[in-house]
């Protein structure tokens, strides 16, 4: 059931560190994106258990008011859409009281800890009326996106292999804290972190994944010292003497093969140096070929047999108009270089609110039974490195 | 006089077109970079005379009122802060009249058409008690900054050479309506409305030019199709064929010195095939060098003495935190990749609100006084080409 | 037993094709690379199945007689040093027969159609007091051979990850000819001709593989027309109207674990569209990383810990004095930029004369049990991907 | 006079620097490019006042004999062919004592040191039967050859402005010694060094320049120390502690129009930090636009209008097969990868070669009329920067 056109949408966040703030920011320029259309956007709510970062954030975005439980916003009646922006094994409790509180809900990805919990969490949206969607924000990447309507409209042929790697460097120096990011399960670390974001654009450039081998996860740095107080994001913070182990994985890689017949290769790793944040592919076709690199997301290239034979070679494609999400989507078009993850925060939220209030216009988020399946696609991986690389299978969606 | 911190700001943009939704754009961003410290924003108004626009930018930026005459908002009591992004010819009119009527004012470069406009500016400003800057909007690009904190702190050594252009690529196609843009005496083309960019940034990276020589303007597309109706920005519209000839520069190229003893090169064209919109330039100083290009803005090179012996070479430096504008100017800090010329508008803004606050925090805006020597420095680019090229002194700050 | 000093070194290639001519031109070069030190090396001949071409061939880079039959060669007195650069299944005898008969010989890889071939071979070289190498010519490279040094002298602490693809695109268009290289059991096409040299270089640079898992085989072009007449190198020729089927791999891609504990992906294509010739990897480190790509053969990529705090990323540097095979080793030294893969064969050939005549200076050529470890390594790729992607071991040097 | 065909051509190179010797390597390789065709090429004699290099560079590149005096060459009976490679203020004498001995002669670039000379020199080849040329070896780049190709054909229709700058980093270091390079009159310095390459190129690429403005000189390291004993090329040697000025040119800077009506900006510098041989340029034109950097010499970049709508860019177009000296050009063809400036001499000595012969094939040299020519330009060039920048006219060829 969608809201209907003319009432107000009261948006609220919940867990207000560095996503969160970036869903906040989302909500609030989501209007100002693409002109009229959507109903009068509220700001409402944002909750997190330090109730201080919750102030914050609600002041720096014009929220209405900041909230230190969850659960405030689930029972808030002013509140209808709620973006979940915890930590992931925190996800199913609270996605499960906002949809049973009537919320429609857009929850950060990986969407749970376990497959079990994702697929109750998807039971849970069946039974609900409202909206739940998985935030694959890079899905809102218009070069992706302009990559994937290349691939999808032929341009580059059927797709015969893809590289993708998704390289952080957030874990390399072995002094930065512990945090729950680096405990848990194999698989948990950076292959639930990145890796999940790299096979979602993968898929989402090439279609399915039907199976995984091959696959290597290790731990590099192997204990880190605890942190004296709150960590917020990546930011460093005062360490004490303890350490504690790390249990999950810092690097992963592995094989895929795609639906298509393509082959796939993969790696993510939170502890390498020099790459800040580089998710990066290329797709290679039968007539043409394709990359991105997220240190220069404003930009792509394009390799296809429309060249003179004089002078083939990639192209350096600038983001311009005719691209998703270009053309009225930024308060300067192109000609204005450049734009950044965080508007795809914005074009994100936007979409959500669409989907939401029953309009059409942005491309969909992904669905909870597409959140689900990215994690059965993670647990393939595990169970290959468990397996000792032997191919897995993973379940369609 | 500043604001009183406590108070409200009310602010309003005069002109809708494509600019001037960058400035409402920011003025909504604006309280949410940085955090808590301004005033509270009121978003009041946006003018133009075509009122459609304005009201479309109104709704769209949250802006409460439009309005189709700009002396609705000189008058407005609920207006404190006003962005002029009209038609160059049109600045100074309406600059002198805000400022008579007690306003803050954000005046887009370049800031008039001639000289003697700006002087009379000049005046203005000082004859008042509010803030009256110029938008040279990459002063607040963060690499542009942060090669300028390099080249200041040394860490280049004295600049030697500095070449910069400007090219774009919006006239480039014969068939491109006339407009506003490409008629005007030499030098009112490219030069100002480009070429202006590259000199304050060479100025705002190097420090001053003292003088110019060997400037050639050309004019590459002489004639154009007379549109019919209304052209917003550089966005193609119906065409009659009926064509009027242009009348200034597409393409210009100089040589200058700066004070520092350094040689500049500089070259813009609006007819740039291929160049949507490059500013890029190079300094190279005595212990180092570094480099910029728009196409990728998110980052910048620099070379220098801190590489081993085995592997010097200009490092790839993707802007980060200790970069200006980076910690806390974004909702998604560092690691989140990438940004654009938008950004760049919300940052002015706030900058130019704490300024009329009395905020010490973003560096000011430019000053009138730098907006005139800045029309100064085209201008001696325009006598040197009238001179065949001669040297001509710019007169200094 | 090395060449005397002052004796002559008579030289000869059995092979007139590409490669056999860039291993003429290698021998040709080789006494002009890093001045004095070598016997007097002679061009004697060249010798090729196909008379014409081994007659061009002689003549084109001097040498004194062409052959139409390897055994002219092995029996000729004046011959002392020879590189084998035929199709691979011909590899074993030519090697034994020249080894039999008292040649040193330079193998092309890889070095034998399968492990027990290249097995007898070892057996065969072992039994020879003569030198018997494989022409791994990448580890000429001086980028590459930089990088090593970099790796080996912990500039970038214990490698971590290694991301490594050799993407052609000879095979990339249907119409292209039939020929040995289609035809052959698994793990002879893509994986044989290209993923050999990728590994090489993987292990050249992070020391050794210990296993491999993951593998995917897959071909792209089922069939090919047969050509009429002989092809050379991947040029182009006139086809029939009869298609054969291609029978070993397009494409391949894996996972490896190195003896450091570092993982590895790996890619190879020889259908790769828009990349007619991309070797490239990128090592990530405890403490940095380092890249290269062969598109860019004069320069490789850098990031480690020497940059400022407020400058860091990955350096583009250009090969220079100080880095392997530069200083003495073109005619004009650095800063003479650029050099390409025909130098890597002057520098093989240059070592290999240096080896065979016991003079210190250039690194050794790979031996053959280094070639027969390249084998056992693809092997254990092809074995991975006929058990489902489980590991294989790799059996150590 | 041609050779008649079927005889031998005995080359001989004055000057044994680094220049020279890739002279040397030039007649070395130049038969064993592009297969048949050229008469016996004998090597016949280097000569360098000092003897020690001269006989190291004999010894290493194959020649017959080393000479201390360039006289010995002009009156030996069995040198056909002489590249004169040294200081530029002995051009004159010894390129004039060749044509009178009635030997062929190469001379590198510039042609002399003044414009008085060049024309003595013109009119002594004029009265000569034997060929005369001069050594731009830029144009035998493959890639800016097949720029010159894409310019000329139309393919960017035609050429609007041309950005091209010369930034060496050899003098960048003010403890390098003193050398005839850094003493002359203003213009001989990194104007006549590397700026003479550049306009060269631009001519070679856009047609005929016929005026320059704006010129500006600078010497930046205005002392250097005197050397003790004799330097090679810009090889580090030890220094005394004696100093002397620096009297030309580090760096200068001009803008051009060319006979197309384009405009050209252009600078050089021998002081540029990070760029040890940077020749890069860009031309624009009407319906495209194309761009060079030396530091990727094997690659060029053009952006034209064959792109479709939704994927236009700059191509990253790698030299192959098609573009200028590359089938047959080098032992391993495309799709091997890479090639560099000793190549460049390679094919100019091929050239030259040809051109003695009389036969048909490669590109001619640069004749002493436009060696001329281009002193004529560097003399305007100079004749701006004392007017103050004004406007000179260059003389056509």
């Amino acid at each position: 059931m969608a809201a209907s056109p003319g009432r107000l949408l009261g948006t609220a966040v919940i867990g207000a560190g560095m996503a969160g703030r970036a869903h906040a920011a989302g909500y609030r320029v989501a209007p100002t994106l693409f002109g009229a259309g959507l109903p009068v956007v509220r700001l409402v709510a944002i909750a997190d258990v330090n109730a201080g970062f919750a102030a914050d954030a609600a002041r720096r975005y014009g929220f209405e008011r900041a909230e230190s439980d969850w659960k405030a916003v689930a029972t808030a009646p002013d509140v209808d859409v709620v973006s979940v922006v915890v930590a992931n094994p925190l996800h199913r409790e609270i996605v499960e009281g906002l949809l049973d509180a009537g919320k429609h809900v857009l929850c950060e990805k990986p969407m749970a800890p376990t497959v079990a919990d994702a697929e109750a969490m998807v039971a849970a949206a069946q039974a609900s009326v409202r909206e739940a969607a998985v935030g694959f924000s890079f899905r809102r990447s218009p070069a992706i996106s302009a990559i994937r309507e290349q691939v999808r409209g032929g341009a580059i042929g059927r797709p015969l292999a893809f590289e993708g790697h998704y390289w952080c460097d957030y874990g390399v120096d072995p002094a930065r804290p512990m945090s729950w990011r680096y405990q848990g399960r194999p698989g948990s670390g950076a292959l639930a972190d990145i890796g999940s974001h790299t096979v979602d654009v993968a898929e989402f450039v090439c279609g399915p994944i039907v199976a995984v081998r091959g696959a290597v996860l290790s731990t590099v740095v192997t204990e880190r010292p605890v942190p004296v107080g709150t960590a917020m994001g990546h930011a460093a913070v005062e360490v004490s003497d303890v350490r504690e182990p790390v249990t999950n994985d810092d690097q992963v890689a592995f094989t895929a093969t795609f639906a298509s017949g393509a082959t796939g290769t993969f790696s993510a790793s939170r502890v390498a140096f020099g790459h800040p944040n580089t998710l990066a592919f290329t797709v290679l076709g039968e007539r043409g070929a394709a990359t991105f690199d997220l240190n220069r997301p404003g930009e792509f290239g394009v390799a296809d047999d429309t060249a003179p034979d004089a002078t083939p070679g990639y192209r350096q494609v600038l983001v311009r108009p005719g691209h998703p999400y270009v053309s009225g989507g930024f308060a300067m078009d192109f000609p204005a270089m450049g734009h950044g993850q965080n508007d795809f925060f914005g074009l994100q939220a936007r979409a959500f609110l669409e989907q939401v209030a029953g309009i059409e216009g942005l491309p969909r988020c992904a669905s909870f039974a597409e959140g689900l399946h990215n994690l059965r696609l993670l647990d393939a991986v595990v169970a290959s490195a468990h397996a000792g690389g032997a191919e897995v299978a993973v379940t369609p969606l």
